[in-house]
């Protein structure tokens, strides 16, 4: 398959060449630069609308910064394909987000020209601050430039930094793209902020005067006597919040003008006395008509056909994916429960909460990106009565953990965490897996943690949380579809800390929380097979666990496994304390803890993260088999001898 | 001993009684409230400052609120004692932060007028909006009102709450507390800006004119035509942040004059048609005279002669606090490595790293109430070759866990992480314990978890961290002071996951994590005075563990015993998985592991903390024995049945 034709493009492998070209050139190499993306990610699917947004911002960057001695960090990343192929890995371009080929995100083991990874938001401005202070320190020249999008903004993370944006002095560069759109329409009193700036006259004003005003900004740059300060305020049109936490305003411009954006940045660059803020707009999938014109501008794609725009979702017809059960079943509890509400920050689809919000706009919110007050905000909620469900993607909701901490757990505050992407997720990699929660939620007191084995399990789960008002309960389920068994017509109340027994056999107990259960029946069969004789029990709850059950199993079966998608201290840590507690292994136990391995799993088909992981139907049966071969007493004399 | 004399006060014991005051008599009575404080923290210790800088705040929200119905959410809580001896409590007020006594901050099981707890910064703004929202929701009139300080403000947490501030409608009103230092001096760009605000010449003029001012707006109160919307926005003199994220600002007025602040809260619970930000400066231990004149302004003190404001400081000249042992450390090594710089949120005295920046001003960072940031700047430092120590408490990490894992342990970067106050704090309880620390940074690919038993190993392990440039490493520590050991001359660099043996016994293997360690040595000597001959090791990492030390421990003793300041998930619980996985429990192993119970402990003494927890000496020999005396089988054999 032959690529598009790209010529200017094919000069340039790293910025020094793109560097080489003429100013006038610029025009064409994003033109050419953009192409690039769309066949690209045609074939590997991906986040096309971000990038194409920023192609001339990417390429402007790279032509008047100095990377990668300066460093230049993506906010969020999933914006980077166009600085990924101008950074020597357009070679590697259509490998995106497959196993064993570039990360969909920045990331520093990539390449030098990505100086901090990311995928969660927000994180940029503190990077570069570090970047800035540390050159500073350093006596180094080297600038920090964070690129940051208004929905970025609003997580006060940003806030955060910006209000220490000072220590840095002219060293950092924050670029504001404000495209009015982060994965879903932005909200929140920033973004009225950010709207009003840009609508304003001076605004229309500037677009208007444009090559007026960067041929004075040029002129001045090439021999200015007055005070640099004043030419970097000199285009400032408002941004008092800006400027009020310390930084020098400069905009709004447009972002996909080259004979704007250069001579804005090269006047940034050498005249800059403190932080500037350039605050630049810019049209999420800008330059592809198929992506301007979607609702979520080709956000994140399937691959698709360059010259149609229709994208390859597969034959579909199967089951639900997870995220719209949950949202479905709450939707239909809160029509019979006035208390109910939903709490989702900046993901209203990914959660499945806008399938909520349909039925009941009324007691959905969408807080942005703000975790932590999402949280926050949901236990006020509980304390005056209501029943609140914050919907956060299991990665996402460290974000707020002192939140759920301090807030709930200590309180114990009936707020329902319904934990999306919990485990392994796929083509988004380490950065988005959600392998920690088990851990770190089952470890508070007052914290009732559980997980469906499947998606009529999660409709029983939502109706649980919901009816459970005696302190925070916990669900988490896995990325992607259910398993195809039907749902209850009847949503059925789980008694808190029960597990049940799936299978009943005799030798080999495996002991599943979540949606691994259909591997562990999987390797039950298999097991049988060998004539070893195989019980399978879906704990369903991690915290309180199932005590009786548990040491039931334990004390009957000749080897015990136990299966879960998440990390160490989870569910094999508390079986093991319990049955420590207990005296269980005063006399022998075989038992083995089956988790996420002790590594940041790279991007992969789900399928074979899990298996790299040993968490599949082959791997509980060698885990089981290799039990079963074990002599301990031989072990002990070796690390005796 | 008889209290001051407070005639009008003995009137109150609840905010109903105060509203029967005529107005003319808030000052007397905001007077006695303020000896009343002054003299029962004399008696108790505690936090002093705060709560005398907002004495005529918290007497005017109660007379022109109708609280409880109307939510009063004071931020942090360490200012509420005025607010406790008005609530009904002031007969137990002589108990704050004793066990069995008061709480230190609000907490919803004392009282319905504490509808929500909090201790640690800036989660007000969030819960109140959750109480507002709720309320609009049920169509219920009640207001919710956030007390919260200029330093809280510096969290982005506070920023993510305000930009969601529309929801709420007017039923939110926040009164921004100004008194220019949270428990240091303020940063930031925020706190400049307010700074600006309040010395404005329009400032100067409301303090002039205060009295027409506030006539003014009384009548406006009683029978306007004009739109309520202007007379809330009548005072508004700046504030144009606040503005701009949707309140209106209304502002800088005096917060110890009773004369702005009465007419002005009437004025905003009356006529406000959205969410309200009153700007009210304070002055921090106003009213007591070595309070004003102290640096700290009596944040924190110990109990105190009223008379002569001398503190009770005890003896002095006992062992060094593990924080300044952890500063001194660090400003020595700087001394010679360049490279070495620290970040404190906010907490400079608290964390040692005052002693650090005194020698070292231009390597020490305090970013303000910002944990998030500072996580994320350190790992941007990293990045550019510095050697980051992030010193913060372990509660307090927890609101940067995510950046923790996503922007430190998944890129590898080598942050060093110094953290304070784990484990059990004493009289701050439950909301400041360091219980989840270990649980939740062991679980994580690529980081180092180690703790030291004394003060002098504190020294090898900030020597350790400084060196190891591999990727992220954590040492945390307790509250109060050390051994008393002797410091080393040189610190020794730690081999990594290398514990020792501290003595060597038989029968009982006591494998401890931490300061514990002098609890497991007085174990231990009273097990050898019953005739059980015990090891004891100090484990020094939690991860990675010492496999090889801990494999020998356990199958060469009787009963093993793992001893740890933490919660379930932590030390047990990795030495519980790594001995299943290995097989050692196969043939039986009986081992026990100690750690924070499932429940928050409230405040009391340390050591009836740990006695609570079972964590002393006694504690680990009961267990010992306990364990001993287990007989597995008919504990099976009556499960089975």
């Amino acid at each position: 398959m032959v690529g598009p034709n790209t010529p200017l493009l094919d000069t340039v492998n790293y910025p020094a060449d793109l560097r080489k070209l003429k100013p006038t050139q610029l025009r064409q190499f994003a033109d050419e630069l953009r192409t690039e993306v769309i066949d690209a990610v045609g074939q590997t699917g991906g986040h096309l609308g971000s990038g194409l947004g920023v192609v001339e911002l990417t390429a402007a960057i790279h032509y008047v910064f100095n990377t990668p001695e300066d460093r230049l960090i993506w906010d969020v990343g999933h914006q980077c394909y166009p600085h990924k192929i101008i950074t020597g890995r357009r070679d590697r371009i259509r490998t995106l987000r497959q196993g064993g080929g570039l990360s969909g995100f920045t990331k520093r083991s990539e390449s030098e020209y990505d100086p901090f990874g990311a995928a969660h938001s927000s994180t940029s401005i503190s990077a570069a601050l570090g970047f800035a202070v540390a050159n500073k320190m350093a006596g180094k020249p080297g600038k920090a430039i964070a690129v940051i999008g208004d929905g970025a903004m609003s997580a006060g993370m940003a806030y955060e930094a910006m209000n220490n944006a000072a220590a840095a002095g002219n060293r950092l560069v924050v670029i504001l793209n404000d495209n009015d759109m982060s994965i879903a329409p932005p909200v929140g009193g920033l973004s009225g902020y950010l709207a009003r700036l840009v609508s304003s006259s001076e605004y229309l004003g500037l677009r208007k005067f444009a090559s007026k005003v960067t041929a004075k900004l040029s002129r001045r740059l090439h021999g200015a006597t007055e005070k640099a300060e004043e030419y970097a305020r000199g285009m400032a049109m408002g941004g008092t919040l800006f400027e009020e936490l310390g930084f020098y305003y400069v905009g709004p411009i447009d972002g996909h003008n080259m004979d704007q954006l250069i001579p804005v940045l090269e006047n940034v660059r050498d005249n800059a006395q403190g932080p500037v803020l350039i605050h630049c707009v810019t049209e999420k999938g800008k330059g592809y008509k198929f992506a301007e014109e979607s609702a979520d501008k080709y956000h994140g794609v399937a691959k698709f056909d360059v010259i149609s725009g229709k994208q390859d979702k597969g034959p579909g017809g199967g089951p639900p994916a997870y995220q719209n059960v949950f949202g479905e079943t709450l939707a239909k509890l809160a029509d019979t429960d006035p208390r109910i509400c939903a709490i989702t920050a900046a993901m209203p689809s990914g959660t499945g909460v806008d399938k909520f919000a349909k039925a009941h706009p009324d007691k959905a919110f969408d807080v942005g990106i703000a975790e932590q007050h999402g949280v926050t905000f949901a236990a006020g909620l509980a304390a005056q009565g209501m029943r609140p469900f914050c919907a956060i993607y299991s990665t996402f909701l460290q974000r707020a953990y002192d939140q759920v901490v301090h807030d709930v757990a200590i309180q114990n505050l009936p707020v329902r965490f319904a934990i999306d992407r919990a485990g392994l997720v796929g083509a988004d990699g380490a950065t988005h897996a959600g392998s920690f929660d088990v851990t770190y939620l089952a470890t508070l007191p007052n914290m009732v943690v559980m997980s469906p084995a499947d998606e009529a399990e999660l409709v029983h789960m939502t109706y649980t949380a919901a009816e459970y008002d005696d302190g925070p309960i916990a669900f988490r389920y896995p990325r992607g579809n259910g398993t195809g068994v039907a749902l209850p017509e009847v949503p059925e109340k789980l008694e808190i800390g029960k597990g049940r027994l799936v299978r009943q056999g005799t030798k080999v107990a495996i002991l599943s929380l979540g949606t691994r259960l259909q591997e562990a029946l999987k390797a039950a069969d298999k097991l049988e097979a060998k004539g070893l004789s195989a019980t399978v029990a879906d704990l369903r709850f991690v915290k309180p666990l199932d005590d009786e059950l548990i040491r039931k199993l334990l004390i009957t079966h000749e080897v015990a496994v136990t299966v879960e998608e998440a990390a160490v201290g989870g569910l094999g840590a508390h079986v093991l304390t319990m049955a420590s507690d207990e005296g269980l292994t005063d006399a022998g136990l075989k038992i083995r803890t089956m988790r996420l391995p002790d590594m940041f799993q790279d991007q992969d088909k789900p399928e074979l993260q899990y298996a790299e992981a040993g968490l599949d139907a082959d791997g509980i049966v060698e885990t089981v088999l290799k039990a079963l071969r074990h002599n301990s007493t031989s072990v002990e004399q070796g690390a005796r001898a």
